[in-house]
């Protein structure tokens, strides 16, 4: 690391130059699927990304993400082919939207300059806290990681995108996974020319963003014409 | 908000500071069982919170997150004698362990100053990007919002529990959520005493954590005895 955590505390207390700081990142984050080609990480960097990720919470402190870095460039290249043909069939049940969503740049699996393969392990037995939503909570730890990934990365001016157009099988098959490993994400990163100013879906004109009162209900979910406003209990 | 988010520009030059409180953030962030009983979140702080949730990434924009803040204190007390019914539950099935796993404090919903049952929205028909894992790219979303959550609450220097024992379904019918929605986390957020220095299950002894390296790979999945570092392409 170029700096020294061990000078963080569990017990600091934030500023709100701290907390700026963070929408900041969190605002500026996008889902990346234009990149530098020819471009590469810094491994100093991507260790420092690499940390974030794994600082992330999970269920019974299970920590199910694995992280796969394909550095083979044929093996970059199988994956890229896997998830052309996944694009296709996609395009295949898209009806009406076929010819615009031919027209998006899905993936930067070939242009970008690192690709992580995020794999969710086996099961270990785990049972605190996953009684009654074994997979979910599991699945939700691993989303974590990536997140704070993604954070990680935008913090460091680096790209990245998550792609999930893929045959989970075929892929776990292709990196020897175990049985019950299940791949869930390929991580695009590396520089960019420019991010996005609007998520790349709203920029095109593929789909609208919800407002925050739309998702924010009060003690009972509501239909959409009858959401009052989020409260805060004084 | 009380700073200027219009400020943000999605084309910010991130600094080595700007990461360093990054990191010290998601090192500072805990899982927070204990609260400080009869405290209170201030409005705009919950409200910057929500913000930081609702620019999560999801797959297809789909943004399936709700977030339900429960204001009535008598569904609070029903949802919180619902999570104790689950701890004896989950505790009956811990064979040799029982003992221990009761011991921990698993969940601080009559405390904490504020609680929100976050819901998975029912499906919307998404196809981009969950042909081939639709439930668990909808879900990861969730979490990624979840996660920002979490940070920003902890940028606030106010601290989260994620509480997943309880019985979904149940909690469904007490929220009237529609069919096919599915809630996932009881979030707990509110002033603390102080944030645990490691996780509360390795303070308490019941799970150690794993090393970095030992969840990252080079190209291939490689059981526990045979992982090399890994490697950054050049």
């Amino acid at each position: 690391m170029c700096f020294n955590l061990m000078l963080s505390n569990d017990q600091t207390v934030f500023t709100r130059d701290d907390r700026e700081t963070l929408h900041k990142i969190m605002l500026a984050r996008r889902d990346m699927r234009h990149f530098l080609a020819n471009s590469k990480v810094d491994k100093e960097v991507l260790d420092r990304i690499m940390i974030a990720a794994h600082t992330a919470p999970s269920v019974g402190l299970m920590q199910p993400w694995r992280f796969i870095n394909i550095l083979d460039t044929s093996l970059r290249e199988k994956i890229a082919s896997q998830v052309d043909d996944e694009i296709t069939k996609t395009a295949n049940e898209m009806d009406h939207r076929k010819a615009d969503f031919l027209k998006l740049k899905l993936e930067g699996i070939r242009d970008c300059a690192v690709l992580i393969a995020v794999v969710q392990a086996p099961d270990d037995g785990t049972i605190l806290g996953r009684r009654t939503l074994p997979q979910e909570m599991a699945l939700c730890s691993t989303a974590c990681a990536i997140q704070n990934l993604w954070l990680a990365a935008r913090a460091e001016n680096i790209g990245m995108g998550w792609v999930s157009l893929f045959d989970p099988k075929y892929l776990a098959k292709l990196l020897h996974c175990p049985e019950n490993a299940l791949p869930i994400a390929l991580l695009c990163l590396g520089p960019v020319k420019k991010f996005y100013v609007e998520p790349m879906l709203v920029e095109t004109g593929w789909r609208n963003e919800k407002t925050l009162d739309s998702v924010l209900f009060n003690d009972q979910w509501l239909d959409d014409d009858g959401s009052p406003k989020f409260q805060n209990k004084q």
